[in-house]
């Protein structure tokens, strides 16, 4: 038989997988062991053919003569870590964009809706009809995308019927001629940070990112325009952002500095922000996609 | 000169036109005269040549000798009323299915990804990574709607991209060869509804439409179906309602059976339910479309 071994814990009750996710894997041929920590994965490392994972060390490889993958959902190597010896790659999940399109399309109407607003209205029990006098249709509106990856192509696609145009921006763009989104390199972003109604971030966290939306690029965006960052937050910190909120339409934060954010930060008081923590990929659907990916990228046993 | 005289007053700060809004009929040659009370309006009654205004008596025709056309920017006829005689046509807006399909997506992702829940969350500062697990992707999902009229064809084309499938109910269905929604009659929900995941009623008011979605029609609904209701509050009523809020994933109303809403109206106060103020057309290109669209009908002043 040919095994794959789990350790499929997390925080996220959505994020942990058990034996009725398993079933397509096991439909296929494969045998199943879980595990629930790491020394229970480890005492079995010489039986795994596959690993399904969260988390994979970069010790553990050698302990695994067999392992053929390490399958992990998450899009980046945060977690699973790379085998340094090269033999054994490591399967991302790659589904990411098609869930959090939806976290994005939903926060940008909700930002143009004055949803802030609309939900301090609701909770006094104010039937105000002057609030959402100020919103315009999202058809009339540009949407900038900053860390215009894969992630970000798949957003554009989900947008571009709803807006006017779609712009995105890369620190390498390569623009083909047959693309029908327009990407500018980072030196662009003096000219179109003042022309873009909403501004997406999807930047990557690490040092290169730190503080990329910075007081002086946010100042440049235009009056009343709205700021995403559904990337990571080490690129739009709350220092930078405060200062610039009167002049902003406001932000929505999917991602903090630090996660949690803690509870005494300014942000959560701030009357034209709203923060969902990290979810925008968090969906009941997540377990599924990751299990189908990892059929059709196995196939049957053999 | 041929006189357009307006008597363009709201409640609604957003619905209310001023000389910025006229610009494009002056430059078209024709001569504005604004009134700001129905007494000034009837004053001036044998100089108009066109009527731009939210009300107008049916009474109010016989007075006006030379008046061609009555523009209204509402869709309904309950402020401006049709002329008895016949003579004087009342042209309605036609755009508030563009503006409204914004409103409508948005609420459905709104309640999709449980808003009302991630609210209270946000109050509360909680970083709670639990309550998005519940979301689904509305990519799999279905839509019913309920009313399917002119807007309602503008709120599927907006939708379908979204969904699995929209589906629309009319009392008369004209289910042509090449339309790309499926209509059926009324006596179709008795199976439709049981299927739905978002339920979307656009019905007219009037007293067709008393408690259309009745505990019975209600409580057919799926498990944890959502619905909205953006035609007329008569036709969803809070005492059919509340009793189906744990049997429902929740309800966002933009319209109420009575507007505004009462304060102690129990509605306010549900877990999922969220509530508009009959907001889902006010945008400030209200005015604009309102404009653009006269201007089309009138053409250039002779």
């Amino acid at each position: 038989m040919t095994e794959i071994h789990t350790l499929m814990v997390n925080d996220v009750p959505a994020f942990v997988l058990g034996p009725e996710d398993y079933a397509p894997l096991a439909a296929l041929g494969y045998d199943i062991v879980e595990h629930f920590d790491t020394e229970s994965l480890l005492a079995a490392a010489d039986r795994a053919d596959h690993v399904l994972t969260w988390d994979f060390e970069t010790g553990w490889y050698s302990q695994f003569p067999k392992l053929k993958t390490v399958f992990t959902p998450a899009a980046g190597d945060d977690w699973a870590r790379s085998d340094p010896s090269g033999r054994v790659p490591v399967s991302h999940g790659s589904y990411h964009g098609e869930l959090m399109c939806e976290s994005v399309l939903s926060a940008i109407l909700f930002m143009n809706h004055r949803m802030p607003q609309m939900i301090r209205n609701f909770a006094r029990r104010e039937w105000d009809r002057t609030t959402q006098g100020e919103s315009r249709m999202l058809s009339r509106q540009s949407v900038l995308i900053i860390g215009y990856g894969h992630i970000g192509k798949i957003c554009a696609e989900v947008l571009t019927p709803h807006v006017r145009e779609v712009i995105g921006v890369r620190r390498r763009p390569e623009q083909s001629e047959e693309a029908e989104i327009p990407v500018y390199g980072t030196s662009g972003l003096v000219d179109l940070l003042p022309l873009a109604d909403h501004v997406l971030m999807l930047l990557p966290g690490g040092s290169d990112t730190d503080q990329f939306m910075n007081v002086e690029r946010l100042t440049r965006m235009k009056k009343g325009a709205f700021i995403y960052n559904f990337g990571r937050g080490n690129a739009l910190t709350a220092q930078d952002l405060l200062p610039q909120l009167n002049h902003l339409g406001g932000a929505f934060l999917d991602v903090t500095e630090e996660e949690p954010l803690r509870q005494d930060s300014p942000l959560w008081r701030q009357d034209n922000v709203f923060i969902t923590p990290h979810s925008s990929a968090i969906f009941e659907d997540y377990r599924r996609l990751f299990i189908e990916e990892v059929c059709a990228r196995l196939g049957k046993a053999r």
